[in-house]
Parts: structure tokens; C-alpha cells; sequence
């Protein structure tokens, strides 16, 4: 049931209107000063934000209107699915200069279309004038066990989800005045959160999980940082995405991947939940430090 | 207990490092991809986003950076308030250019006051460059019973907190090319949240609340519009703020006082919380069209 209060007369609140008729079923309880959410019992919040700002995490030229929508909500539906989290709501604040009104419709469109993908609706948010286009998404979730990135043990096994380094590849691509590949541009402008494979390593004992926005190298760092130990990556079994480099798959960041530690006892298929699912090296003991601690094995 | 995981190494990570010095205690648990929040059993969870636009919502000459930190997040605040609802944390997403990297560590300072004033704390954030300033807060609270702006009857008394006007008088000042005194400045620059006054009106029955932050007209009309009814202001019962005018009171926002629908039977002293609380009117039967309905009685 969608069930949206009236709102007020004025200008802000025709262009929140107008979101609304788009987003339809797929915004729910909007109009109150804040949203009410119920988080199920037995359950913990999860929540996490998340901006995308124009020049800084893409350029316009790069991404319709839609994929700018889709994968910034997606990117930060991410760090719900790097917690074991399932969704409960999503909220959308958007900085928006004149220039960008008319796409403004289609951007929705795109986070819209995201959160139905993964099963939860949009609850509020904030919309401003502004003279760079922004896009901050607050992502409320729910998790019985939420996993960290502090639990990993030395004997536990790394797994990664999907092939790496094709938003790499597609920003390099950009940067260097070519074009990526239609496929390859698909890669960076529409990431999946993997919110199932979250929930499947929480339930088999992931002792750390993190997502790849930031790179597995960095990612992997951070793991060994907050665990006190150190991982070992063997570069000869990363999955690498097809066009993109081991570097692009170690260094490049810009993906959702998900990164867990998983007791060595646990096995896994080569796929799961459509993702490629591979084990790329293994928890050891380390000192732990700020700069993490990590072994790179080619 | 402030736990923090230690985080990776980068330049990202210095600033973050350095905005969870300057918090201390004021920030908890940060360093995952997400945050953890326990929600009372028996409770929703109430959460608002709201942002804070260089240019938009202040010019920099305004404002010191602490009260650009403390306004953005009790006006974010606010928002529970009117819920009546108790914080459970803050997330604060910056968007910080270049010119303002150096009054970064004053603005968190803000920040850190106003949340450790309401007795919450920092659980998460976000921080990227860009070319505007802005500040989006995501407030998480909770209540056993939300209050909405949909619920007021016909026969309720509306009441209203604090002496308003003053925010509208202050930027009067400032957009005519003078300054406000100084007391007119701090009653621009140190909104405070009107948590306790909420909480007291959810429990003493309130049908219906919201805050002041597009003016008493306006917010009484989302009542009306909301309730589908009508709502009668006595003018001549309104609190201005000395030095401000009807007005303002009646027409000026950027303030963060509560108006509230109570049974008509509830009595309540002159002040509470230490602002004024003063009844201005009552809900009558209308027809709580789209625009509001809205009589003004002078």
C-alpha cells in the first residue's frame, strides 16, 4: 500500500509531486517531517549514506540520467549488502541546480528503479537548489548478525564476488578520451548490490565482509586493519573482468563487489546468486596495523 | 563507550581521522560500512534527511563554521521533534571543496555540540570533494507513538513554542545590507531542537505536530491540508519575537519551533522546556483541500 499524506501548496513541493506520481508504489509514507519505519524484532539498524556529486564520482557525459539515479542508489545499497543487512527503506536527498531539472524526472526514474530491483521503496527526503548536482541516499537495512570488517581470524578464507576491474577499465577508457565498450559502460553505470551473497556469507559465519568502492587492495587493507591480522591474496586467482587488467582488478575501485572472510570450512559453488564466486587467498596472522597488512602473492 | 575500528590509510581516511578527534565521545562505532543502531523494543524507528546548501540555506559571511555545524544539525533535529520522537544518531554527509577544507575541523565542532546538547551522537557519515558546500544530516530516532501531521481533529487547540519572527527579521537585516543585532543573529545562528517540548505533546495526546521551518502559515496549511481540516490562528495570540513582526512571525521560516494539535482539555504552563508555549488557535471543520485551509483571524 502506498499511503502518501497531502502535501502543501508551493513550488518544492510540485517537484516533490512530481517524484512521487514517478516513483508511484515505489515510494511509500512520504510527507510527514520524518519517516516511520518498523525494524523487525530480533533485528538491528543498519544504516549507512552514501553521495554521488557531479565532477567528483562521474561525469555527466558518462551516465544518462537514469544510471546516475540507478547506480548511485545501488552503490550505496552496497553497504548495506557488505553488513548481512536486508533493506528497509531508502532516502533520497538531492542538491539540484537549475540546469539539472529537466533530467531530474529520469534521474528518479533510475532510483526507482533500483530499489524495486532489491525489494524496498524510497521513505523521504530532502530536495534543494544548489549549484552542483548531488545526490546523497541514506539506506536503512535490517540484520540479526550485522558483519563487520573487525571479526576475520587467521585460518578464515577470502572469497570475492564477480570479475574485477571493469569500472576501472571504463574510467581509464574516459579519462584517456576513448569510449568504453557498450558492455564495459554497462559494468560501471549499472553495479548490482549484492544484498542476497551478503545475507548467504552472514548466515555461514562471515567473520568480515566490506564492498569494493574503494579497490580490493584498499578494501582488503582495511579488513586487515580493523581484524588485526593479515590477508594474503594470491593475484593468480582473481577473477578479472574480461578486457581489464590485474591492476585494474587490485587497484580500481568504483565496483560492489563484496569482499568476505569466511570460516576455511565453508564451502561455496563457483556462482552464487548470479555472481562468480571465487576464493582469492586466506586470513594469517599479522600485526594489524593502521595501514593494514597485506600480502600480495603473484 | 567510543569504539572505533581503526581505520585504512589514505587522505580520506586523515580527514576522517581528524573530524573523530575532534568528536571524541561525540562519535561512536564509526569505521564499518555501515552503522549499527539498537532501536528500542516497542518503538518505530523515526528517521528524516535534510541538507544544508552553501548559498541556499546561508552565506558563508552569515555564519561562524561552529554555527553552521550546530544550525545544519538541530535543524535536522527538528524533524524528531516534531515526531516526537528521541535521537538515536546522526550520520553527516559533507560535500567539502577546497576553501572550505580548513574550517572543516570548526564546522564538526558544531556539530559535535549540538548532538552531545540533545544527548545523542555521531554514528556514521559520508565526505567528498565538490564545488559547493553542503551538509546533509540524516537523523535516526525513535518513539512509541510517532506523531504525524495527519491526525488533527476538529476541537483540538493549536499551540505553538517559542517568540517567532526572529529568523525572518535576521535575514531581513542581512539581505537589506545591514546587520542584526546580536541577539537576532544568535536566534538565526543557534536554533535548538524542540526534543523535550515533542516528547511531552506525544505523550500529553498530540494529534498532530510539525516544525517551523517553511513558517507557522505554511506548516499550519500542511496541518489543514494533511488533517482535512481547517485551522483558525488568532493573530493577536501570537508570540513575535521583540523586534520582529506579525509578519514575520506568521509568514517567516528558518525556525524550529513546534506547532502542535492537542486535546482540548490539556492544560499546559506558559512555558516549557524553557520556551514559551503559548495556544493560538484551534482546529475547526473544513474541507482540508490540497492548498490548505486556512483562516486567520486578526
Amino acid at each position: 500500500m502506498t499511503a502518501h499524506l497531502p502535501l502543501g501548496p508551493g513550488a518544492e513541493f510540485d517537484s516533490i509531486r512530481s517524484l512521487l506520481a514517478r516513483w508511484g508504489p515505489r515510494a511509500q509514507g512520504i510527507g510527514d517531517d520524518a519517516a516511520v519505519v518498523d525494524v523487525p524484532q530480533g533485528t538491528k539498524l543498519v544504516v549507512s549514506t552514501d553521495g554521488t556529486v557531479e565532477g567528483v564520482h562521474f561525469r555527466r557525459e558518462w551516465l544518462t540520467p537514469e544510471e546516475i539515479g540507478w547506480r548511485g542508489t545501488m552503490a550505496a545499497l552496497s553497504d548495506l549488502a557488505a553488513m548481512g543487512a536486508t533493506p528497509l527503506g531508502v532516502l533520497v536527498s538531492f542538491t539540484v541546480p537549475t540546469r539539472w531539472r529537466d533530467p531530474l524526472g529520469l534521474i528518479a526514474e533510475g532510483i526507482g528503479e533500483a530499489v524495486a530491483r532489491v525489494g524496498t521503496t524510497v521513505v523521504g527526503g530532502n530536495l534543494s537548489g544548489g549549484d552542483t548536482f548531488s545526490l546523497t541516499l541514506t539506506v536503512l537495512g535490517s540484520a540479526a548478525r550485522p558483519v563487520g570488517r573487525g571479526g576475520a581470524r587467521p585460518g578464515d578464507r577470502l572469497w570475492v564476488s564477480g570479475n574485477l576491474g571493469g569500472p576501472n577499465a571504463a574510467l581509464r577508457a574516459w579519462e584517456t578520451g576513448s569510449s568504453p565498450s557498450d558492455t564495459l559502460r554497462q559494468r560501471f553505470a549499472r553495479p548490482e548490490a549484492r544484498l542476497e551473497l551478503g545475507r548467504w556469507c552472514a548466515d555461514h559465519g562471515a567473520t568480515a565482509m566490506i564492498d569494493l568502492s574503494d579497490g580490493l587492495r584498499a578494501e582488503a587493507g582495511h579488513i586487515a586493519a580493523a581484524s588485526g591480522v593479515r590477508c594474503r591474496l594470491e593475484t593468480n586467482r582473481l577473477p578479472v573482468w574480461s578486457g581489464a587488467s590485474v591492476e585494474d582488478a587490485l587497484e580500481g575501485g568504483e565496483e560492489y563487489e563484496l569482499l568476505a572472510a569466511l570460516p576455511s570450512e565453508v564451502r561455496a559453488p563457483p556462482s552464487l546468486f548470479g555472481a562468480a564466486w571465487s576464493p582469492i587467498g586466506e586470513v594469517v596472522v599479522g600485526s594489524g596495523s593502521e595501514g593494514g597488512d597485506l600480502v600480495i602473492l603473484t
